[in-house]
C-alpha cells in the first residue's frame, strides 16, 4: 500500500545539478584562463553538498571550498583523491591531525592555526595550506601587520607548501563602494611577497567586478545556485531550485473572516483559501508573513497573515479551481520567483533562502544521473 | 589521530531533555486531570522528535502529534504500539492506504479527507481519525457549516472511530483579545454535537487562558522546548537548549576598522574581537545582524555587524583574554538569554529559532539516558 514519497510529501524541492553545471560553466568560461573553484559550504548552500561536488568535479571543477572540518570529511568521501577539499574556517585547536590525515587542505587565518600546521606537519610531512589575509572586513585571516611580519619565514619553511593565498571582498555586491579598490590594492601589494602562490580574492560578486579581481582563483559559491552575483542587474545565472507546497485544503471564505495567527489578515472581500503544507519550519520564513506569494496555474497569490510553523494560506480567488485542488500544488520558488525575489520580500538575501531551506521537502535531483567522475 | 566530535564542532548544542520532560510534566499537572499530549511536529522543533517522544513516554505521555505523515512514520518507529501518533496535516489524497498500514492516526480536515479515510476504513476495518473544525484561523479544518452537515452522519458510521474533536486558537498569545472567547463559545457549541469524543482546543499558549480552555485535552508544543506561554510575563517554563559557537579567531582592532559584510559596523574606538564559527546557515538568523548578543565569562558581547553564512563577530573588548581565545566558545542561547531573547532580537518568535537551529552543531541530549521506557 506503499505510495511514492513525491506523492506524500508535504513539498517538493527540484534541483537543477544540470543547471549548477552550467553556471559553473559559465564562470569558468567568463575568468579563464583562471582557475574556478567551487564553495560548496552549508550543505551545498542547502542544496546537497556531495551532489554539488560531484557533478562539478564530473565537469572538471579540482578544488572545493567547505566551511568545517565535518563538512570536509563527509566531502573527502564523496571526492576521488585528486580533488582538493579546503576548509575556510582552518583547524580549530587540536584538530591540525584529524586534517592532515583525512587529507584535507586548510586555510590558515591566525597565527595559532599556523602554528598549529607547522606542529603537525614537522611530525608527520609536509602538508599543503592557504594563507587567509584580511584586507578590510575583520571577520578571518591574519591582519595585514601579522602578515607582513611573519611572511618571510612562511615562505622559507619547508614544512608548509602554501597552495593559496586568500583574501575576501565585504562589499562586492555594490560595485561603487570604495571599500572594493582598497581592498584589491592591499591584496595586489601582498601577493607580491607570495610570489608564486596562487591568489584568490573574488567569490561570486567579485568575479563581476572586472578581471583585475580575478587574479589566479576565483571562488563562487551563490552564483551557481541561482543568487544574483550582480544586485540591481539582470541576473545572468540560471534559476537551480523550484520549490512546490502541496495543497491540503482549500476553503471559501467571508468578508470579515480573519486568516491566521493573530488575526492580522482579515477578508475585505469573500474569496477562496488554499492552505498549504510548507511553513517556517521548512525555511519558507516567518519574515515572508504578509508580503511572500506562490504561483498556480500561472497565476501569482499572495500569501495571507503569518506564516505558521508547518503551513501557508494563500489567496487562490484568482486561480482555476481545477488546478487549485487539494492534492494539488503552489509554486514557491521558480524561474518567474527565484531566491533573490523571495529574499527581497522576506527582507534578507537570497543566500539565506537557500541555507533556511528545510528537510521535509522531498528532494528531486535533476541531471545528476548524466555526469560521469573524471579524474 | 581522530578527536572527539565534540572538540572540533564549530557550536555545540546542548539540549536538557529531562527539562523537556519537566516542563512536560508541570504542563500535565496544571492540567490533570485533563490529558495532556506533546506536539513534536518539524522535528520536535527542530530538537529531534524521536528522542523528545521518547522521554516524553517514558513520563507517561500518550499522545504525540506530528504534521506529516513522514514525521509520523518515524515517530512510529520509535515508539512501541502503545502510544498514538497523529498527522495534524491529515491525509494528502492517495495517502490514507499508508496511514492505516502504519497505525497511524490522521487528524481529518476536510471532506475529502473525511471520504479517503473513509474509503480506506470499508476496506479493511474501523480505523481512528481526529476530526479538526475551524473556528476562527481559516487555515485547516472544516469549516461551522461543514461540520453542522456533516456531523450527524459522521457520528453514526462505523467505518471512524473518532478519538478526538479538535479546533485552534488564533491568538492564545493575547490573552485579552476577543477571538480567544469567539472560538472557545463555538467549539464548546461544537462539542456537545459529538459526545463523547474527547475534546482539545489549547496548545501551549491556550494553557495558559484558563481551565475553562482546557477541555479534555490539552496539545502543548512550543513550551515544552522552553518558548514562554505567557509573552510579557515571567516565564514558568524551563529554558531548554544552550547553544555555544565556537571561538576561531581573535583580533584587535583600531578606531575606523569596517566589521563584516557592507562594512555596516565601523569600530568608533579600539577593541577586540572574536569570530565564532555560526552563522544564518545555522540558524543564527540574519535579521540578528547589529542586534544580536552573547555571553562570555559572564559578560554580555555585542554581535557586530551582519551576520555571515558561516560565521559571526562580537565585541569581546570586555571580556577576560584568558577565556575569549580561540578554540572557547561565546554562548548564543542559554538561561541568560533564551529562545524568546533571542526572537525579539531577530523580530521573529521563539519557535522560529528552535525550528531554525542547524545541522552543523554537535548535540549532547542531556538526561534521555535516565528514562527507561514503559507502556
Amino acid at each position: 500500500m506503499g505510495i511514492d514519497p513525491a506523492d506524500r510529501a508535504p513539498g517538493v524541492l527540484d534541483i537543477d545539478v544540470a543547471g549548477i553545471v552550467a553556471n559553473w560553466r559559465f564562470l569558468a568560461r567568463r575568468v579563464a584562463p583562471v582557475e574556478c573553484a567551487a564553495v560548496v559550504k552549508a550543505d551545498g548552500y542547502g542544496l546537497g553538498a556531495s551532489v554539488v561536488a560531484k557533478a562539478l568535479a564530473a565537469a572538471g571543477c579540482r578544488q572545493f571550498f567547505v566551511a568545517t572540518l565535518d563538512e570536509a570529511l563527509t566531502l573527502r568521501a564523496a571526492l576521488s583523491e585528486c580533488r582538493e577539499v579546503i576548509v575556510l574556517n582552518g583547524p580549530v585547536p587540536g584538530s591540525g591531525g584529524e586534517f592532515a590525515s583525512s587529507r584535507v587542505v586548510p586555510v590558515l587565518n591566525d597565527p595559532g592555526q599556523i602554528a598549529e600546521w607547522q606542529s603537525v606537519a614537522r611530525g608527520c610531512r609536509p602538508l599543503p595550506a592557504m594563507l587567509h589575509v584580511d584586507t578590510g572586513m575583520a571577520r578571518l585571516g591574519l591582519t595585514m601587520g601579522e602578515f607582513a611580519r611573519l611572511t618571510d619565514e612562511l615562505c622559507r619553511w619547508r614544512t608548509i607548501r602554501w597552495q593559496g593565498l586568500l583574501s575576501h571582498l565585504a562589499c562586492a555586491d555594490e560595485p561603487d563602494h570604495p571599500l572594493n579598490r582598497e581592498q584589491r590594492a592591499r591584496f595586489a601589494a601582498l601577493r607580491g611577497r607570495m610570489t608564486g602562490v596562487p591568489a584568490s580574492l573574488a567569490a561570486s560578486c567579485g568575479i563581476f567586478l572586472g578581471r583585475d579581481y580575478h587574479f589566479d582563483l576565483v571562488r563562487p559559491g551563490a552564483a551557481l545556485y541561482g543568487v544574483n552575483p550582480q544586485p540591481g542587474r539582470p541576473n545572468p545565472m540560471r534559476q537551480i531550485v523550484r520549490l512546490k507546497a502541496r495543497i491540503l485544503q482549500i476553503r471559501d471564505v467571508d468578508a470579515g473572516q480573519p486568516v491566521g495567527y493573530g488575526a492580522t489578515h482579515v477578508m475585505a472581500t469573500a474569496g477562496r483559501l488554499a492552505t498549504v503544507a510548507a511553513g517556517y519550519a521548512d525555511g519558507w520564513m516567518r519574515s515572508l508573513s504578509r508580503r511572500g506569494s506562490g504561483l498556480i496555474g500561472g497565476v501569482r497569490v499572495p500569501l495571507l497573515g503569518r506564516v505558521s510553523m508547518d503551513l501557508a494560506v494563500f489567496d487562490v480567488s484568482a486561480a482555476d479551481p481545477s488546478i487549485a485542488r487539494p492534492g494539488g500544488f503552489i509554486e514557491l520558488l521558480g524561474n518567474d520567483y527565484g531566491v533573490d525575489a523571495a529574499a527581497a520580500d522576506a527582507g534578507t538575501i537570497g543566500y539565506e533562502i537557500l541555507t533556511a531551506l528545510g528537510r521535509r521537502y522531498h528532494r528531486i535531483y535533476r541531471g545528476a544521473e548524466c555526469l560521469s567522475p573524471t579524474c
